[in-house]
């Protein structure tokens, strides 16, 4: 394999050799393919692989969440980091049978947890500004959050970074992010979150609104540190710093996407690095995938959060990894077409 | 717990107690409480296993296949089998980083093969009867059919049965079963397979109305008997027996819905044995699972049988068990609602 071109033409070859009907696999053989754009080179075998699988769970307090708009009070964050750390609540049960690594990065809860070797300290503060009325971070604390996350991938050796999150209040900055990086109505990109009733909905579209408003710029940087928070703008740092590293980036559900749109804005050759694991049950999320042009692999009406969608996704890339590299083509068989 | 109603209440309190927003797991959930009913009794414990998890493919080769209706001859059913025993196929790969444990069930393909530890005898004869113009299998061949299906599950020490299958122009059978069942026309069930040409899907439509003209019976048993195959038949009469022994059954794609469909019409309890794994790419396929009411795990544009859209649903199923074995309650935490 010589030139880039070349790559593609023996990644098509190869599963296109496969001893099936052409396109037969679906999207196992798209998620082959893209696994294997990222990671073949002219010099490398003809072989995919996931080292490590790593699943970080970015966790955050926000300004946003003193309103009453979510079912939850902000004391509920930190007690989810705890229980993440301690191994008890629903993304531990779900990676329980696999091979993933969970980290969660505290990229600033309300209050600071011990040490825990599950734990990486990327605090910028312990709550993040209030969108409707402030940025969500300063200048300062965006750039540190950049500064964390090229620490981040110094820290991990892997080539598969799964993104989750956990942050009472978070649909409202990603809410905020879509309405202003897609030029939306805020009605079109507000939903109910994990199930907040009508009032508690009509104030947090009031905040929203309050907040797409307030800012001026639509540059996607500026955007993310005005209308994001602590764990999404870490996030979103992480997925640029994660692609220059050619990594492979599974994107979790809601606020995970939006973390993906301001990176997609910013760089859009980071495509080619992103697998979007489900479509959530929050109502916008299926038509923020569509504004991006994405599939994702799985619609199982989850809406928790916390990783969940894309850990179910690990055994899909395994069979993608598996299948380019050990099913027999016409050729291994004797066989010619 | 010490009845039914007592049990499917403690299945669902354990869910609903759970420390996440309600129903935030969507489908999930659902299959953790499918798996709890099945599974656990008034002397159980409230925890639910998945024990040796089997992927069974059936083969078996037929006599409408001769009228050139497939991409390809009939050869290949044995080819594929002798794949699957060499590790060589798609469904090796896609079972690779998995517990899942693989047995080729021969239910009569055209060329016998040497004995071998994935192998399980259970051949009606060579090829089964050209369903245009005659029964698929014979009265004898189809109680043959049921006694190997009783001698199957002798042999298997699990709680979870993966239902796939193999065979050169199977798509016809299973047209034929749902055109004939639902008393629907043979347009709406016919597709194209992995990929014939108009003239093949011409022909096909033609033999498939010829076979369901044929036959007068409604009879489900009868409809099997008659527009089935030896797989089909062997799949339907395994699915029966592994509902007697409470197993949770999961169901690939097309052909093996067809089988499903024949056993939901026999015995309707045992909805709450199966799984629906996927919907696949063969055009009828969503429309028979609507008709079936029932919603499958997975859509990845699979058309390739052998079960591998069943095996990229194990995943799904043992996160399902560990968020019910594992997550904590609010009561765990001391937490009051």
């Amino acid at each position: 394999m010589s030139t880039s071109n070349n790559i593609a033409d023996t990644i098509q070859n190869t599963i296109n050799g496969k001893i099936k009907p052409l396109g037969s696999l679906g999207k196992i053989e798209q998620l082959a393919a893209q696994i294997a754009t990222l990671q073949l080179t002219p010099s490398s075998e003809n072989s995919l692989s996931i080292l490590n699988p790593t699943l970080l769970v970015f966790a955050g307090d926000h300004g946003i969440a003193k309103h009453n708009i979510s079912i939850a009070p902000r004391d509920v964050t930190t007690l989810m980091v705890s229980c993440f750390l301690s191994g008890q609540a629903a993304i531990n049960s779900f990676i329980k049978s696999t091979n993933w690594q969970l980290k969660v990065v505290d990229c600033g809860i309300q209050t600071q947890l011990p040490t825990h070797n599950k734990l990486i300290n990327a605090r910028l503060g312990n709550v993040c500004g209030d969108i409707s009325v402030e940025p969500a971070l300063t200048e300062t604390q965006f750039d540190e959050a950049r500064l964390h996350s090229e620490k981040l991938l110094q820290q991990l050796d892997t080539n598969l970074i799964a993104f989750g999150e956990m942050g009472i209040g978070n649909t409202s900055p990603a809410s905020a992010i879509f309405a202003k990086l897609f030029k939306l109505p805020v009605e079109n990109v507000v939903g109910h979150g994990t199930g907040i009733d009508q009032q508690q909905f009509n104030n947090k579209h009031l905040l929203i609104s309050k907040a797409v408003n307030r800012v001026d710029s639509d540059q996607p940087l500026e955007i993310l540190r005005q209308l994001g928070s602590f764990e999404i703008a870490t996030m979103t740092f992480t997925m640029l710093e994660a692609s220059k590293h050619n990594k492979l980036i599974l994107v979790d559900g809601f606020i995970v996407t939006s973390a993906a749109a301001i990176a997609l804005a910013i760089k859009p050759s980071i495509r080619t690095n992103l697998v979007f694991a489900h479509k959530s049950n929050e109502s916008a999320h299926g038509q923020m995938l569509e504004k991006l042009a994405v599939e994702p692999l799985l619609d199982l009406s989850l809406r928790l959060g916390e990783g969940t969608g894309a850990a179910l996704c690990l055994g899909l890339i395994e069979a993608a990894v598996n299948f380019y590299n050990e099913m027999a083509s016409f050729e291994d068989l004797g066989i010619s077409l």
